[in-house]
């Protein structure tokens, strides 16, 4: 599937804004690939369907959430948090994308988990860093993401947490388990 | 055990400004034990031994949490996170302590966890607001200290989270769950 012909799919199922911010992620994933020597196309797709649940109906995720193999307890989380799994199911049910590597950097765009591959952290990274976003401390987070994966991950999930509690909002366990990963991976190479 | 013979047996093995942070946590715990009707004698003993293997050797520590049902993923963690398990077993041993509440509170004294009852809370707190600390925000978690348990605790470890993070440091995964589990208990009545 080439990228006109996914964003064709995806289009009449994000508002206007929404598909703007699924182009420049596009454009943001497929040019830390070329960075980073990982496949254009398995990113190019990953991006293009990454957030195609983002409007769905809040019962519809529950329902679907609680009727496959996801961990029920993302049910007590946010449902922001949704959207991200319930697409990784439908993308494979509905286009017959069945690519583990694209599955699971739509599954894990928002939360992030521990040990996340290549694919995975560029996913999370462009949808972080994309040119749309305007964030305190995102300018470190753009400046490392050229150079070092690991450590723009981790600016990205550390502020993404320090976001979180300044909100008093609860924090998905994977999203610290990323930190704590990508902290421990780094060792004293954390200044990047 | 009183006071006074409790005192005598945990200075020994302290230094002279952890000794004296120790009668601070003693004083402020039978403080909050009076407000929130806890027992003054189970609170006074949780604190007065809260940090006493805060001195032991690190590799001792190491041996003692590996050959007990401790789990041993603390030893990935900050030896820091160590004492407090360490003396929850010890003090058992040493000086026939068994009261679980005790124990209890002792061993959650520095991390936290998820469903802590209201000894463990009062340490937890007694620790993070005694006189002699000076953090960002501990004016407003003293100020709740006396009407919000939880609220005061919560605020607490949000501060830790935070200091951790910004310090590029591990976070225990207790810590988080404490965390969420009093943001979730409390609800909308975060603001105290």
């Amino acid at each position: 599937m080439n990228r006109h012909d996914a964003l064709k799919l995806v289009k009449p199922h994000l508002a206007e804004e929404r598909y703007a911010h699924t182009e420049r992620v596009t454009d943001t994933a497929i040019r830390l690939a070329k960075i980073y020597d990982e496949s254009e196309q398995a990113v190019m797709l990953a991006a293009v369907f990454h957030d195609y649940a983002k409007y769905r109906d809040q019962k519809e995720m529950r329902k679907i959430i609680a009727d496959s193999d996801l961990p029920n307890d993302l049910l007590a989380y946010h449902h922001e948090l949704w959207h991200g799994p319930v697409a990784s199911l439908l993308i494979s049910k509905e286009f017959g994308i069945d690519n583990p590597d694209i599955i699971s950097a739509i599954r894990w765009h928002t939360t992030g988990t521990i040990n996340m591959q290549p694919i995975d952290k560029i996913i999370y990274l462009a949808d972080y860093i994309e040119p749309g976003r305007d964030f305190p401390g995102l300018d470190q987070v753009r400046q490392f993401s050229t150079n070092n994966l690991d450590y723009a991950c981790f600016l990205a999930v550390r502020n993404s947490i320090c976001f979180l509690l300044n909100k008093e909002r609860l924090i998905y366990p994977d999203t610290l388990f990323m930190y704590n990963d990508l902290n421990q991976k780094l060792g004293d190479h954390k200044n990047g």
